[in-house]
């Protein structure tokens, strides 16, 4: 029996401030009541007038039973489906110390390196273990999917073949199904010439130009085999190799790299990563010298700090999107950190010996495999192969696949003639005679169990290998220290601590990150992604196995579309750039279905993230861009002048609404009829969402599509810089080409990373509606309450109607800066040494802050945060009175460390006390930054992306 | 399908030194193999020649499959059965960050206060929390359970009744049942007048001599009672009066203080704790002004440090068992603070008004189904309830109790005529219902579904209560803020967060603990107490719903009885103390058995842990102590004198095996057949079972009974100090005396702290038989190792056979102390300078410290440890050469907390950076204590047991 009723409604959990509190806060803000002010701050003209329609909120125990009960409805079955997801057992001490702590999840991307060298340290850790599995010296911290690595790495090979634009890639009909639908799809909308071709006999020889070929080893059907002819054969024709590549397999099969490739992909889910029906997981890329500033995404580079020790952070940031915008090469934004950090420790935890001791073995049960089938007179297609066995069994597959079912066992369903079984680290001996078990009972009819006691005895012998002589792995790999020192279970405990400790999460403090909505992952929101009910399910077994992922995926979508107000939500995007890139394409689709297939511009404000104009860049459309007002709002006038001029060709535009000032505009509706008058469709990006659930439906103030982040304002924690989970809304008329529903595919997994929804699932549930709606009311409230008190040290950069702002503010320092040569970093730095993360440095204006304190945050801590700012303007004040000057001054030597305020000699201007304690409080409570502030330009001059030695350190 | 098989066995990740290590480790013991050092310190007379018969190791996964498949076989049904135990719910934010975070449960007893000020500010936190609610104003940090606490409280009565030795405690008929029979056990065997009685009509008359009263409120039967009458005839006799009390309760009825009693106790289960079919769980003990220095268990206190700063440490320690040895009042030697944690986090999480509330709600339902009984026609026995509700069935009690379970519902009866029904936090509006359809179905018979909607409309009513005006508390409770400021769950997390940030745990350095033993606690084997099939079980359910439970207690007593030797093992004792007092009292019963009524000395080693006496004189024995030799061993000699002198009435001996002084006497089983000779019996302290498993059995040397640590050698942790398990393990012929099989029963639960006893049975299943011996030969190395690293810097005190220590070794600092002034205690606490938690100081051997490294260590840990000491080693040595005065030294100075080694003003005789960084190994990891040195005399001489106001710390 359930239905425990909540002791205290976890709506009161969640947001911080509580009853006393709100009126202290409202009375600094100058607000009569907190409806009275989130009447003055969200216009009238675009609240909606019907209240959600969502389940009345549950309490914590109930919303963990019913969360029992959908899991229950999962059926964890043994898969041998393969096909880029394995059985892998994630080691406890890394599951709990990693994926259960809150000191990893809770952390933001390290764009704040200082306090972020403890995963940095182990993103680097990731970087070396693939530059060395592939062979390829350069490798990034994670991409979001093998699907969209491949993408990545046929735009990578097109972009560095210079001046052949045209050239063709030439994709290995040996990929994984599923990637070959998403790169198709990619390749289309940017107009990028793709082949799929059998390469058995070779390149096709037709093909006038091509610049890039993508091979893969393992090939979906199992087979391995020699590429270095066609590899050879693609360099002599002037073109790029990739190679797509199972980790595991690289400790046996020559890697990548030797083989002649220029870049490596695959996924590194079997490291360690539940299989989490589909995800998330992290996806690597690897490159050879000469490519690295040609990688997309994230990269993880070595430097130093002011006082010469060595330091972490993000490499050649400006390759990324967000500087690039339009001129961007990828839209990747997210990387899959902690699922990085998981594959990483994995990796670390086994060491070379083990990690080759898993895959001999993971080979062993493949080759007995083989054997066993062959003694039955079972045909076994290739004779060279890692972990996948393909069996011939003409008009049988069914039966075969269903009489292993009736084992507990899911193959994969080749074609009516195949079937593939793929072995990985949780195989047995009795998973194998099971699975010859099946054959028998339908090959050879009755006499099972004497076939059965047969392959019993048999498969635990080792047969001779699937691997050809001449490509076994003979090169070394996982040299460096990392992956030798934690080995013991105590070991590896002590290093993820001392890891997560250099860090600054959301478990030690308020993280005022603007537009990143750092708020509270709850407990009872995050316990239900460890169950195997929930982590152990293959993304393809069959249906009746994953009936609790189908219900719990179909409420939060009808929960997501009830919030945004649109007809349809697709969960596949494993990130919000892919959400983007997802509702462009669903735009895309749209428009071409109509025959309208001019629409190809796309209008985006000057003020809009980056991402936004490089996502649709790579959905094929050209970028206009509107100019924003003095206030921060569109320039209605400058965008009647576009659409008068480019109208039939606007095929959409994009909006941030409240916008990236941190405003309620109460002008949108005209902005977006504008757009429909032309013919356009109107994309509204959901990255600030969370200021308008429950009070405004972006579907009600014009919008066709939207992205949302469930990683922000639904949850789902950041992980450390991902993985993030991007659903695409959409209105009816565009529902049919969404992915999964007749639109182009952006994901690996159908439903992405479908194994972290509990965690948005939950939320919901636990808020109910007028939960969620208090939940934005006080984020405006936190915010107004922090603009309210610092705009009289900081001025506020831009208010919407009432004088009033919305989730979020923008602290103007230019003047500051202008005046005393105190920059906006400085403040950011200085705020570690008060024991705070940076709030957003300089977007969407250069020289400013973004504040986003959320409405997890207790008035407490928010009246923390602001006497640190306080503080900080004192010390600023300094500087402008001439008693330091900027240079040698707290603000410009921050953050400091233990070991600095601690040294012998002191010769700053200003004492080690002020520099370690500039409030009392810090005395009981002092988070020490492990370095100084470090030198970005020096780490992108020579860059080093690998773990450097031990003593590097000293 | 399950039988997942292990990457690498788990034996290699419990183990810290790996192949090299140990070939490197063995160079420096000077031994050719580690199977010749363990020949060579372990006395071949001693080794047992049969092998570990125990299942052969197994995998993680695999193993955590089974304890799935065991867990499978409870069944959690919704238990009103009351008796102490209650469900609860654990809110998410405490069970992920307490109970599942290293950091809180691998912390050590706060002996060193410096580095233990978190939990020892929430161990604070749970005596103030306590004494609000009892309304006395001290409270302990928490007792074993009710029943323990009760017998402590008739103990604490009697001695606090100055010359009336003799005179009778009267127990309330109205105690728990299991309460009043370990009372009574207890009370016979220290030959306490001990009278149970109901008190319906006033204190007996007929007593001569009352000492003291235990009254109960609520009563077993639920009954509430205006207690004031008795607590007066009681002071007006002479007698104290303790009361036990229910917690949540206390937040509406009338509290113990105020009734006027002198000691309140109870369990704090149902504050947050889950039932674990038992156990572990906090009880308090509560006492008026006066009566402080006589309370039994720990209790922390307010000092301050070197600096001024205010510090917490256990106050009183002189009080304590391992002080008074046979002087002591009580044998308490663990308490239960990780679960003391968790009801104090709870009741900060949900403060007053909130505990109020839920209080409020579980009277209601009880209200209500009162109400609903009453209207079936069903008589209500007492008008007066708080929680549980009587119900008068004349021979029907059967029949309801069955009607219910076929609903789902476990219901308490009471005999043939009476059902108990008890509502808690879990209780719903539904499971009301649900009774009351079981008693309509039993009552009228048919016609249930129309009662049942009848019932279900009726019980959502909130009828007037069953507490009477007179009795309602009036007073605050819970006033201190800390009950007040983490109310949302993001304040909760960072709360937790910031206190074990505090502390110094396994989880970021060795525990070099003499005789302590902190090893690993494997994440594996830690994630099963969570399960709710473990963890939602009530102790008195019928027993197929606790069929896991008996197979799991089942084999954990074969295997442990394997392991020692012996014939029979209980788990019930819920602490090494408990244990010992267990086979004591199990020796006591056969002796009588026997007619052998004198036997009643027990003889004691020296060199003996404290505890052995304590327990020993609660046994009722009197304590002769027997001399050591100065190598450490017993004085055989002495003994035989003692024997002779003796003999008839010698009970016991009590050894411990390997010695305290850390080595293996060859001559042991001289001294156990010298006993056996004068008819005594021969109890072996499991103390240092780590140091024979697999090598020997306690058994085999001679021993008729031992009491073994599964919280030391079987993994579980030490939780903070506490929880504590200790299993009695007997020979065949003591068997019959075992707790639950015939014996004195010393704890609340059946079997004591069931919930926690998946973490010894998945350490012995994963280690199997050839994985503890290599466990213990490890373990031999580690300490021999550190010994000859170290001799040449200090002195190991006692070597056994062949130059070797056991598992442990005793490091002289007298000689050091009389040429320098430095004392072992500067030793233990500049350790913490360089990052480590001190070894054992002082005990056996004052002026030493005891090393125990354990198997777990691996040997870059180990040499940190020694390197750290040979360092400390060169300091002395520069007060030797006069370089500093011990005063001015950082040996006296030490801890240095950050704060001092960066204050503006530095005047020590030594350099800011060697105070802070003695080792350069120490500027990539340092652990900051938050407080330097802590004055323990000044926080004794003024007391101070309560939350000081925060602005104390300023």
């Amino acid at each position: 029996m359930t239905s425990t009723p909540p002791a205290r409604a976890f709506v009161d959990r969640h947001v911080g401030p509580r009853g006393d509190d709100v009126a202290r806060m409202l009375e600094v803000v100058g607000a009569p009541s907190l409806e009275a002010l989130v009447d003055a701050a969200v216009p009238a003209a675009i609240r909606s007038d019907r209240p959600l329609d969502l389940p009345a909120a549950r309490g914590e125990a109930e919303v963990a039973d019913a969360l029992r009960a959908i899991a229950g409805r999962n059926r964890v079955v043994t898969s041998m489906i393969g096909l880029g997801y394995h059985g892998t057992t994630t080691p406890p001490v890394i599951r709990r110390n990693v994926l259960e702590s809150p000191g990893w999840y809770t952390s933001y991307t390290p764009y704040q390196p200082e306090i972020s060298q403890g995963r940095l340290e182990v993103l680097l850790t990731f970087q070396t273990m693939v530059a060395d599995l592939t062979a390829l010296p350069v490798a990034g911290a994670s991409l979001l999917d093998e699907a969209t690595a491949v993408t990545e790495a046929v735009l990578l090979m097109r972009r560095a073949v210079k001046g052949r634009e045209d050239g063709v890639v030439v994709v290995d009909a040996q990929c994984l199904p599923r990637t070959l639908e998403v790169v198709r799809g990619r390749a289309d909308a940017v107009g990028l010439p793709l082949v799929v071709a059998d390469l058995t006999d070779g390149l096709p020889a037709d093909l006038p130009d091509v610049v890039g070929v993508v091979l893969a080893q393992p090939g979906a059907s199992g087979v391995v085999r020699d590429l270095r002819p066609l590899v050879d054969a693609a360099h002599d024709r002037g073109a790029l190799v990739t190679v797509t590549a199972d980790l595991l397999s690289l400790t046996l099969l020559m890697p990548p790299g030797e083989l002649g490739a220029d870049v490596a992909v695959g996924s590194a889910q079997r490291f360690g990563v539940p299989m989490f029906y589909g995800g998330p997981h992290a996806a690597f890329i690897a490159v050879r010298q000469g490519l690295e500033r040609t990688l997309p995404g994230r990269l993880v580079g070595v430097s130093h700090d002011a006082d010469g020790a060595t330091a972490f952070r993000l490499a050649l940031q400006t390759r990324e999107q967000h500087i690039r915008r339009e001129k961007a090469t990828s839209n990747i934004c997210t990387a899959q950190a902690l699922l990085a950090v998981v594959a990483a420790a994995y990796a670390a935890y086994h060491g070379p010996d083990g990690l080759r001791e898993i895959a001999e073995r993971v080979h062993a049960r493949a080759v007995a495999l083989a054997s066993g089938l062959r003694d039955l007179g079972v045909a076994v297609v290739h004779e060279a192969f890692f972990d996948t066995v393909l069996a011939h069994v003409p008009g049988a597959a069914d039966a075969v696949v269903a009489a292993a079912l009736a084992r507990g066992i899911n193959l994969r369903h080749v074609d009516a003639d195949h079937v593939g079984i793929t072995t990985d680290e949780t195989t047995t001996p009795a998973h194998i005679a099971q699975v010859l078990a099946s054959f028998t009972q339908v090959v050879h009819g009755g006499g099972e169990s004497a076939q059965l006691e047969h392959g019993g005895a048999t498969v635990l012998q080792l047969r001779e290998g699937g691997i050809p002589a001449g490509l076994r792995r003979t090169s070394e790999f996982l040299t460096h220290e990392v992956f030798h020192r934690y080995r013991s279970e105590t070991a590896m405990m002590r290093w993820l601590r001392r890891l997560a400790d250099k860090d600054l999460a959301l478990d030690r403090t308020m993280i005022p990150l603007g537009s990143c909505t750092m708020k509270l992952n709850a407990a009872v929101e995050m316990e239900p992604i460890s169950w195997p009910e929930f982590a152990d399910v293959h993304p393809l077994a069959p249906a009746d196995q994953a009936a609790g992922y189908a219900e719990l995926i179909a409420q939060l979508e009808a929960w997501l579309a009830e919030i945004t107000g649109y007809a349809a939500v697709s969960l596949q995007p494993n990130a919000g750039s892919q959400g983007e890139l997802a509702g462009l394409l669903a735009i895309r689709g749209y428009h071409r279905s109509r025959g309208d297939d001019a629409r190809t511009l796309c209008l985006i404000p000057a003020s809009a993230h980056g991402t936004n104009a490089a996502s649709a860049v790579l959905a094929g459309m050209r970028v206009v861009v509107v100019k924003t007002a003095a206030d921060g709002t569109i320039d209605l006038a400058h965008l009647r002048e576009l659409l008068a001029e480019h109208g039939p060709q606007v095929a959409a535009i994009m909006l941030t609404y409240p916008s990236t000032h941190g405003v309620y505009e109460a002008e949108v509706r005209e902005v977006t009829a504008a757009v429909h008058d032309a013919g356009g469709q109107v994309y509204i990006d959901g990255a600030n969402l969370n200021a308008l659930v429950g009070l405004a439906r972006p579907a009600e103030l014009g919008g066709d599509v939207s992205h949302l982040n469930l990683h922000k304002t639904f949850c789902i924690p950041h992980g450390g810089g991902g993985p993030g989970v991007g659903p695409v809304a959409v209105a009816e008329h565009v529902a049919p080409f969404l992915p999964g529903r007749g639109g182009t595919a952006v994901a690996q997994a159908p439903h992405g990373s479908a194994g972290i929804l509990p965690i948005s699932w939950a939320y919901v549930a636990l808020m109910g509606p007028d939960g969620l709606r208090s939940a934005t009311e006080h984020a405006v409230l936190a915010a107004n309450y922090v603009a309210a008190r610092l705009t009289e040290h900081f001025p506020v950069l831009y208010t919407g109607p009432g004088g009033r702002v919305a989730h979020e503010c923008i602290l103007d320092l230019r003047a500051l800066t202008a005046a005393t040569g105190v920059t906006a970093e400085d403040v950011a730095k200085r705020l570690i040494d008060y024991g705070f993360h940076a709030p957003t440095l300089s977007f969407p204006v250069a020289g400013t802050l973004m504040v986003e304190p959320t409405e997890s945050e207790d008035l407490a801590e928010l009246d923390r945060f602001c006497d640190a700012m306080v503080a900080i303007r004192g010390e600023i004040q300094r500087v402008a009175d001439g008693e330091w000057t900027a240079a040698d001054s707290p603000l410009r030597g921050a953050p400091h460390t233990a070991a600095c305020v601690s040294a012998d000699v002191w010769e700053a201007a200003y004492s080690r006390e002020l520099a370690a304690y500039p409030l009392p409080s810090l005395r009981h409570d002092k988070y020490w930054p492990p370095v100084r502030r470090i030198d970005n330009a020096a780490g992108d001059r020579t860059l080093v992306c690998a773990c450097p030695p031990i003593e590097e350190y000293a």
